[in-house]
């Protein structure tokens, strides 16, 4: 049972969303930018970004949601984003992103914890400075958005038909909403 | 060193946030509706929220900006967001704001580890359901603001003069920039 009284029906963040409009605003618009803006990484990358983070943050919510998203900007494929979750430094994914991956894995534990030569990696691999900035801040902002999921305990779906919606709605459509 | 190449001469977060104003705009309104924004707790309450889980990160910027900027809503007085510091259980604080930040704590750590105990003390202290929720997403928040300053190795000045000012600024002009 959520903490306090959220809107009922309305699976993980989107019942804070409704319930804090005012929060909900820059929040939004900070997702939107971050994994669906305009960028030298996919939303896919970016989305898997996301995930690895959420689930080293234990966000049942988060994880499962951005895990379907990542998988529905790849045509409905699960298995790399799975394979990151997994090992990255074993997926199937570039050298690029894995170095990235490596920085925002260290970002979830603290942004004290990045060192130059994870970045030096990076930048060996091709990331560049917007790049590099992006992986800081996704790892960043899932930090946000997790412990916010969490610290409500808002309600978790625990049918995985039901993120797999939500995910394809997620790389679709977006996460600014017109009507909210 | 900075990990990236930020504008020069700009401290902490305002050169992440000049680097990239995409992800800024949405990052300054959070802050701004956050700490600021019409609210029953005072900025003052939420400076000292945001100043506890900043030191709790040790994100020295961040922790010493936030500082300022709750002594600056209390006068310039720096005595009781101190006394947080060292121990908000103690501190001349109402025992309401004592139990938001003991929820803001656990978010700090981990959403996960907030009880139904810790916001029924709340509750029972006279917390609303708006300022449960707000604690936590101001712990949350600065969860990332902390993260990001610190996993670019923005520059931190070591001049508490400099906070001091800025400080100031933050609690009179607030977080969104009309000409940035």
């Amino acid at each position: 049972m959520p903490h306090i009284s959220l809107p009922e029906g309305l699976p993980g963040i989107t019942s804070g969303f409704a319930f804090r409009p005012e929060t909900a605003k820059p929040m939004r618009e900070l997702a939107e930018v971050l994994l669906r803006g305009a960028n030298t990484l996919t939303s896919a990358e970016r989305e898997m970004i996301a995930t690895l983070v959420s689930d080293r943050n234990d966000c049942h919510f988060c994880q499962a949601s951005h895990r379907a998203a990542a998988a529905h900007h790849l045509g409905g494929n699960y298995d790399v984003v799975d394979a990151v979750k997994r090992d990255f430094d074993s997926a199937p994914v570039s050298p690029k992103l894995k170095a990235l991956m490596a920085i925002a894995a260290k970002v979830q534990e603290s942004g004290r914890n990045v060192t130059a030569s994870d970045v030096e990696r990076a930048r060996a691999a091709g990331a560049t400075d917007v790049e590099i900035h992006d992986a800081v801040l996704i790892a960043a902002a899932f930090s946000m958005f997790n412990r916010y999921v969490d610290g409500l305990a808002t309600f978790t779906p625990r049918d995985e038909a039901a993120y797999d919606q939500m995910g394809q709605r997620m790389a679709k459509e977006g996460y600014v909403r017109r009507n909210a």
